[in-house]
């Protein structure tokens, strides 16, 4: 089934100790648009300017990605300029434009409302609700935040929450929303908050979920080459959400399945800039590193 | 079969976030021990000082360590004395005193020398060498460095990688040693040097195992409540060893059985300040827990 994704498209200036890019293209949307692309189609709502390239919505829709719902205004599209440090856990915002985005008010094409599966990257916690409220009966909501909403909007983060099965979050955001250090006092307090699932983002040490009755921790693929960790997060929500449209399945089996899915991509998405890796993908490379997951993390053996 | 075990006994003054203990047991050696206690004889090769309590060589009795090697010294015990920040994976050195243990020459009794199993644990490298060399034919050598060994006396760590089978070093060490900052080079750069295993502590992300053939990956347990992390390393040692030398299976299956089983115990370590939470611990406790480790981290759901 198909999945509707909500959020930001970019162009980003990028410095990492391995390189420097300038001016391409990035933003959650884009990231989550092409990582869920290999398991479903995807229906894309989000805004860029009138300077967004043809042939990156070329490159969108040879991959599936339903842009009815990308709209292009007069104007320009969003820009981010960041730098990593040595330590690619921390990185600096160094500027910010958000020209278009500035304005960005979600609408769904009727074409979208009867979606399934939906998810709200980061944007204004008003706007998320604003799409949800535009959906017929989302099936599985997922949903990520950042700190800023967090601190400035707490109270529509945490009625929003009240209509979400699946919080991404990273630690920090973790701490800050449930107020609690511990991460596992954190998920738990955030499960009380309405989710059904948080799953907590750890960078290089990979994702852990909670659930009510269940805790499922997977490792960070080992890669010897980190060349930029932009839009990892964004990249293994696509995979995750993705994996789940496609199957249908929110077992636990079928959850902790799209979470490995989900960390293949984002493997994937770090080995080089912007989507140059994802641009080359094949669902063989996916298969592959997802057996190469199973044995790194098999208890008994391999 | 029993297991060899060179090291330190201190006594800890520590404060955590939840409290603050003074003068408890600690050192690597001790921690080590009681692990390995709950897997396998242990024989023991460390000094104190004669004010080491007769009920705390009584409980390490009591747990099967063989103290033949322990020597009381006149003098007093070593001391360490720290504090941990509100971010646990720091901490501060307030105060180390020696006392005994600057003299420490680690003399092996007869009764220990055809043991097969051994586990430096971190003291002088050429005193680890000299216990290698008394020694008669060890199948499995683990041993445990610090950034200090590694800074002033390189040669000698690299020549004692040498006659290492399994490293355990934290990811700071790891970085030092080899001159990489990506983990997955530095553990390249350390299989190098000798070792055919190099596992890196990660705290409370966990453990991972590099081999030249396979790579391994196991998270902390999730805990709500991390009292101390004081001893957690060695006590993830002492499990890890104790099960090899318990099982004798140095295989692929067995090596990650034994990476859980030292998870387990360092999980429990940190639950409380010194040895307590491990003096109260049964095998059924380890034996839930590994259960637990195995849901916990299992793809194909529970």
């Amino acid at each position: 089934m198909s999945i509707v994704v909500v959020g930001s498209v970019f162009f980003d200036t990028v410095e990492t100790p391995f390189g420097k890019v300038e001016g391409v293209i990035g933003g959650a949307a884009t990231y989550f648009s092409v990582a869920a692309s290999f398991f479903t189609p995807v229906q894309m709502v989000a805004t860029a300017g009138e300077d967004f390239p043809a042939d990156e919505v070329a490159f969108l829709q040879s991959r599936g990605v339903d842009l009815t719902g990308l709209e292009l205004q007069p104007g320009h599209t969003g820009r981010w300029t960041g730098r990593y440090h040595e330590d690619m856990n921390i990185r600096d915002t160094l500027d910010l434009q958000l020209n278009v985005f500035a304005d960005f008010q979600p609408v769904l094409p009727d074409s979208y409302r009867e979606s399934p599966y939906v998810f709200l990257a980061n944007i204004d916690p008003q706007l998320q609700q604003g799409v949800l409220d535009q959906l017929q009966a989302p099936r599985v909501v997922g949903c990520d935040t950042m700190n800023h909403w967090i601190a400035s909007a707490r109270p529509d983060v945490e009625k929003l929450l009240r209509r979400v099965d699946i919080l991404t979050i990273n630690d920090e955001e973790a701490r800050l929303l449930s107020g609690e250090r511990n991460i596992v006092k954190a998920a738990r307090r955030i499960l009380e908050m309405g989710p059904k699932s948080v799953l907590i983002k750890r960078g290089e040490y990979g994702v852990i979920r909670f659930a009510p009755d269940s805790v499922f921790a997977v490792p960070a693929f080992p890669l010897e080459e980190v060349f930029d960790p932009t839009g990892a997060g964004d990249t293994f929500a696509g995979g995750f959400m993705g994996e789940i449209a496609r199957s249908g399945d929110t077992s636990e089996a079928g959850l902790r399945r799209a979470i490995v899915y989900g960390s293949v991509m984002a493997s994937f998405c770090v080995e080089d800039f912007s989507l140059a890796r994802l641009r080359k993908l094949s669902n063989d490379d996916i298969e592959h590193r997802y057996r190469q997951f199973v044995s790194l993390t098999d208890i008994d053996g391999m």
